[in-house]
């Protein structure tokens, strides 16, 4: 009995490039056969949100992070060169033109893939972020549960 | 006679929420029994100066970066929604309601954890940053004392 | 018979401070031994352009990104405290004083060490980069070759 190969990357930002190489490398590790866990903490989350709005009971606090943040993988912005929002257009035209897979559907695939999808609990809470505003089929884990995985990592990244 | 497991962090950033993300991590790995290294090299030094001003002597462009960089960790600025530190504001206020802890408290855990707080020597003296504006009980090293923990880590990571 | 270590970077980022640190480990682990890898993709071939122009036929929006992007190594700008481009000079005028190693050269100092500089194929396609436009000796490859190097990596980390 040989003993899968584990891969895992911290999603910690919420630009669009830096979600992209988490989840083309995280894709590519599961299609070699590994066992791939994302744990998105801090504005990582904000890849994992419905992009639809969803009522739920805020704080004013909670509420200003709701409204500033981009609701879900297709409204976050650049790490570079975002020109106010023209980056991403830019760059989402050139992926249609070379039929590169945008970024929700890199997600799906990943789903599909059974990559593990894990939001932190502890940065939701500070964010306001609750779990009817996140994507079905998700896992809710703290540090303690990505260390378990990262230890056996062959591959662990901070993204 | 079992090994113990060892994780290293190099902290880059100068951001309060990626430190925080670092320091999270690292407290949760020393709390499970790991040897923990973190590695500050340029921004990320900034976590580990002092709050208070020590008078030492400088050239005029350390001078430069010494007045324009933030003196210790409770002075950094976020790695998104800053808002021209307004960002931090929040997050300490939506820290404080959810009791979570804050960075310069988490530094202090980390050193009672006996995590290796490391300040990169090479970059230390590009930003012409003294050891008296350091924190005490430090150390001081360069990357080959961090290839040498690295290279026994299960888990490294570069914020 | 011992096996080699292995480090393995990505270097996603394009600006000036988080390439010097990615070549400086790579060339400290390459000095200690270790057989490495910098995968270079998204603004982190930026690092990787001629810094004179190479005529190529491009698209529209390739030709935008082209102009948009530094070109080569000694153009790119920082992580923090850009200041429109003021403080690259301030770093690279500490560097000088401290006898530090300029970007470029260190990138030439990895060649010399037969570090393996890979430029990511997909996002040359889609910032439309031509082979032309980059250093001579470098290899081009996808994910799946990053992750079988990195599989047996050590030290791996994403920059």
């Amino acid at each position: 009995m040989t003993e899968k190969k584990r891969t895992t990357i911290i999603l910690f930002s919420g630009d669009y490039d830096k979600a992209m190489a988490a989840y083309i490398i995280a894709n590519g590790a599961a299609a070699y056969d590994h066992e791939v866990t994302i744990f998105h903490t801090f504005w990582g989350l904000n890849a994992l949100r419905k992009d639809e709005q969803v009522t739920v009971k805020k704080g004013f606090m909670e509420k200003m992070f709701a409204k500033m943040m981009p609701r879900g993988a297709d409204k976050m912005g650049l790490s570079n060169m975002n020109f106010a929002g023209f980056g991403p257009k830019m760059i989402k035209g050139v992926m249609k033109k070379h039929n590169a897979v945008p970024l929700p559907d890199l997600i799906e695939m990943a789903q599909d893939q059974d990559i593990k999808l894990v939001a932190c609990t502890m940065t939701m809470d500070l964010l306001g972020l609750h779990q009817e505003e996140l994507l079905d089929g998700i896992e809710y884990a703290g540090v303690a549960a990505y260390l378990a995985d990262a230890e056996d990592g062959k591959v662990n990244l901070f993204i």
